[in-house]
């Protein structure tokens, strides 16, 4: 394909656009990961990312991976074959999840569930209730489901393994949450948190990431599944020095090193503000502008870091996506398995603005009029620039949506 | 200041986007300019450069300096103390160089013009049939005038000075033209074009290019303006060999070696009708979507590259530039001295498309409205998405507007 | 620390010198990796990749992850656990592989050697021959063994098996060999061989390279190890069509694109002759220059991509490493494990030239004379401008060291 | 030209190697040059470069341009035709400032000196006492004559002026030496201090570089000279508020601002007295090592940023420039005019340390063996290791070398 003048439009759900301050960062001569000056840099990378977490007592762990790989990492380090786990199977990457642990040898309780709601609370609530022999050993959740652009309450998922008093775990996948919407590692009790790089930490693929509690570490002992490239152990035993066991990814970790300080020089508050400040303005050209629907069915749901479009009737989602990317330099993203050809994803995520976004907005716009999808030229960005033209850039702290499944409409199941 | 996240929208009218490619290729380390290696990088964009002038006979000349240093090798390197000149005062950039004319000794007869009108050929050929001692050496023109978005019918003027069959020489100001809209050096008989890199060039500001034909090269052997730094001479014998008489800006040529080679995989042809379709867009979402002015008067002399938007009475142009900066990260140009807070300037020049163009419309749509321009959300998007819509990216070669002076309106003036 | 003036001298065995045309390759925006462009890309690195490890039938894999996840994937997809393996530990990384395959669930028989000995084929044989049952299922070879400059004849090691008839595969760790050193891997009967980006390659750590044989391929459907982030057959599926099954390390993968280019622009053949010239004048300024002894023991099987240097009694090699480092900004690879303390390593792989190991030579000297090792000044570097200054940087094509096991001593062996 | 593997050795003496820290930085989109937030970097650079030039009260320029231009800004906005001036003609760039001043109108009584020798202040002392008119209006002097290798005292002619109580204006080429050698603008009474970016200021060629005190400045109101591109007074008005008159060269400016940054985190002072301990050790190499000479007479002016190598007779320095370049990637800088092929020059200047002048002294050394200079192989390397391991890098401050003429022999002379 020849080159199309301009700048691409990166609107897909990861990879996010990298910041000039972070791709500056990256081009580095290598050097020798073993020199006494390396430690430095890899200390304050895996102390820095802990304040992301938002955890004191957990630790860290970079691999050269994608996140898959810190996915793997979570499950084999603390596992054993054979181990129960719970999980909700709401779209395309908890399903993946879901199967990477049966190929790993773990046995998974898939909680089926419509693509576009959420985890289902009261249902694990009782699988929860019913393991009386406290046979679960984990439980696997998506922060923020990729394929639907839904957001799940980890915070409540907590309270409710809490009340139920269940020693299971909790292995959280963050990889399109972490940097962008509010994550509380100690708070909500995460056990295993895996993200990658190239999300909201505004960096290429290459580095998986993963935070474990000290419960998780401990579980190591006695976790039986092999491991040796994902092994915590040989990480903490070369990280405590402030090695890697194997040659690390030198421009990844400088550019991280970048990324942790853009994030910090703005502020962690205030880039949750913004990813939703943006997000509701895309919400608005969709729902207002356009007059379709989200695949995320409840507005408590709605993810601030994608959003998930549903296409009318006789229109192929992928024949938008495909004119868009062909004729407009837009790239957006798919519907995945269930619902290919059904929606497409527009990724609001990382270091963006509302003019990127108008970009984005319009270049879909013109995309779907090309296809026969009959939305009024302009109406989605009247809409998003009547949202963020009254609403600040940094709203005020959202009041937190932890804890509202009890202090909400299921409080009588728990206390019945 | 602090940083405001996601990408800058530069919409002034140079300098402007850099392509990756360009970005790219001026990551080099320094080298010996005067090896036996450099040569094969310097005559190359030296021959080149003669391809997108469109000369065959004139010889390229590349000055570590900016455009407002070629207007001065233009000079002082063809004219003597005294020489008298004829311009048109049409906006801030031709006043520019008139004024730099005057303060380097020479005497501009300048022809005052309402800005937003182009060149008035019927005014300089009175002039040149005036001027029967043939005393005028030389005719400076803007081809595009970057202030008031007129470009000027170059082909016409020479066609005015063949009628007139006066012997001055042609001085084009091509900085905001050059690679961007039709630049015929050999066709139109001009005799020194200008430009710089950071324009159609796609280049950082640092290079001032200067075309001159064999009379202008010829002229230099009479002309006693006293010059060095700019002295063609020097790069003349210089450049014989591959070399320049100075150090070079290495990574600046390096990027114009790329950026000529994005210029001819595109097309000279292709990437005019890209400015001409993109600034169609443009100018349909000012006038009909937004219903505001042009400050350019006549269709035939709308610029491809730069659009100057008339704010309406009440409102300060400056004001909208400033929230466009300051809230949505967008940089329009001013209005520059006689028409400073009555306009504000959309460049849409370089490597550009559709959806950063839409950005920029829609920044600027929310800004004008942020300050009280009563215009309606989404109508300068809606009526590009019109424009571009309904039109090909590459359209058919439109018919040259050279020679239109003479086929047209005042034909009767010269048969006269 | 804070910085050294002037460049940092690196030779430690990987990672290597990023040529400029790589470190530039890799600034990209990022893209999305399911585009319909994005297999251009895909498609043309994996092929390539064949012909750097002169395989035909084979099949090439990239993961996100260092070399040491390629060995973990050539294990796991081809074994079960319980099988076992035939390796020798000859050095650190022989061993760390060794090690890897035991915590793995593989069972491994390791001859040991003596480090700085190359791969004891004699010994091979015997084990082989002896194993009548075929009980072995693969051997673990290193091709170079980065830990004391020793290069394995892989060639003979094929040999025997192929002598003795027997069916194990042949696992070769390439890491610090392939685009280096010659490797043949159809011609040598290699099933799986590892590498990674950071060595012969040019590129900074994070893409475990591995090529496997259609035998291998083979054997993957009857291999029960647990495998999912390194499972091949997820990636034979989505490379199919020019896709990774997670999101692909952007940058990498373009920088993989320009050092193959750059790679076959040289040749391979001359990349290996420029090896050997250049890791004689580094042996020459060794042994002739300063009369150390390399721990490699013969000149058969020393490294021309490290050089591994036995400090006098009484010197501790960290304490040379450490004043290289710190005085002269040069990073020198340590002794590891059995023989830290006692050796120093310079790499000479990948993007090199006379003067940059001139300038090791040089500095390696200083810090030598530093710590009190007796060496005469510039004797280093007269032996290797000596060996350099009289052959050619692209000598004759060396006759291929494989077959000479037997061809040469053990022929009896193989007779008898 | 096919490429040489590795890294070339750049060691003319200008353009510098850039640090990969100024390198990054210039990797930059472009922005609005007259946006609110531009003041903040160019107000910055210009400040600072202050300090690097040692001056209060003076006013620093940046031109887009090369120092030559530099030398036209200086010569056009104090002088005015037929204004006398005075100088030496001690190498090629100091005969090149004299041709230039002579094609720009001025009268210019140059003494002939040989080349390798410095400022005659005998001589210029009588010229200055003979001018009882006090007709001449300034003295040219290049503080380091790069063609030659010879650093001028500044400090000493400047108390030869005052000895004479002479009111000529003294200009200063400082372009080699800004950055590297001690230059104190305000305590040596300099008037104007040319330079460029290519040399201690690490970045590439491209920026023109002027200091100019009160007494300069004030010399603009009577000035006469022609000037437009290069008028001081443009830069006044339009730096006043944080801009340029035109266009700036952006990645320049952010690289300068990078470049002043690690200037003041190493400290001038420690930063001149690296470059003399490498000088040092470059003219062991050459004079004890080699046993050759220098084209500089006196210790007294050996420069610390470059150093001319006279050839044996019978040996062309062009055919060693050229074997180092060809074969072994390693850049020299040639003899010019008068001392072509008699001489070859190693620049030391800028980002540098002990291990890149090694490579650059062995590969000279294999050059010029290549091409018979019977040198001994390993000498130059010798002895440069035999100077730097028995000094410090940071040596104590020298005791300036200013007023050594009148403390010294020529005492009697003033006293007289």
């Amino acid at each position: 394909m020849s080159r199309i003048p301009g700048r691409n439009f990166l609107f897909v759900p990861g990879p996010t656009n990298i910041p000039d301050r972070v791709q500056r960062a990256m081009v580095v001569a290598m050097e020798d990961h073993r020199s006494s000056k390396f430690p430095e840099l890899s200390t304050s990378v895996l102390e820095d990312l802990k304040k992301v977490y938002r955890t004191g007592d957990g630790r860290v762990f970079i691999f050269p991976s994608s996140g898959t790989g810190a996915w793997e990492a979570a499950l084999t380090n603390t596992l054993s074959p054979g181990d129960r786990l719970l999980a909700a199977r709401l779209g395309h990457f908890s399903h993946l999840w879901i199967d990477m642990a049966e190929r790993l040898g773990f046995e998974v309780e898939a909680l089926e569930v419509d693509w576009g709601e959420g985890m289902p609370l009261g249902r694990v609530e009782e699988v929860l209730r019913a393991d009386t022999a406290r046979g679960i050993r984990g439980i696997l959740a998506c922060h923020n489901e990729t394929s639907t652009g839904v957001t799940n309450d980890i915070g409540s998922l907590r309270a409710v393994m809490d009340a139920c008093n269940h020693p299971a775990m909790l292995f959280v996948d963050a990889v399109s949450s972490l940097g962008s919407i509010d994550f509380r590692m100690d708070e909500w009790g995460v056990d295993l948190a895996v993200s990658g790089s190239q999300k909201g930490l505004m960096l290429p693929a290459g580095l998986g990431i993963l935070a474990a509690s000290q419960k998780a570490l401990h579980s190591m002992q006695s976790a039986t599944s092999r491991r040796c490239y994902f092994d915590l152990a040989d990480m903490i035993a070369a990280n405590a020095t402030g090695y890697f066991p194997y040659t690390p990814a030198l421009p990844m970790l400088y550019g991280l090193r970048e990324s942790l300080d853009l994030i910090f020089e703005e502020g962690l508050d205030l880039i949750f503000g913004r990813h939703h400040y943006l997000a509701q303005g895309v919400r608005a050209a969709i729902t207002e502008g356009w007059g379709l629907a989200l695949c995320a069915r409840e507005p408590a749901c709605y993810s601030d870091t994608v959003s998930a479009v549903m296409v009318p009737g006789g229109i192929d989602a992928a024949h938008v996506i495909d004119v868009a990317f062909r004729r407009y330099n837009l790239a957006l993203g798919s519907g995945l398995s269930k619902v290919a050809g059904r929606l497409f994803r527009i990724g609001h995520m990382g270091d963006l603005n509302e003019l990127m976004l108008m970009g984005a907005i319009a270049g879909t716009e013109m995309a779907m009029l090309d296809v026969g999808v009959g939305v009024r030229p302009g109406s989605g960005v009247a809409a998003a620039s009547d949202y963020w033209r009254s609403n600040d850039r940094v709203p005020k702290r959202r009041t937190g949506r932890a804890q509202q499944y009890y202090s909400g409409h299921s409080t009588g199941t728990v206390s019945g």
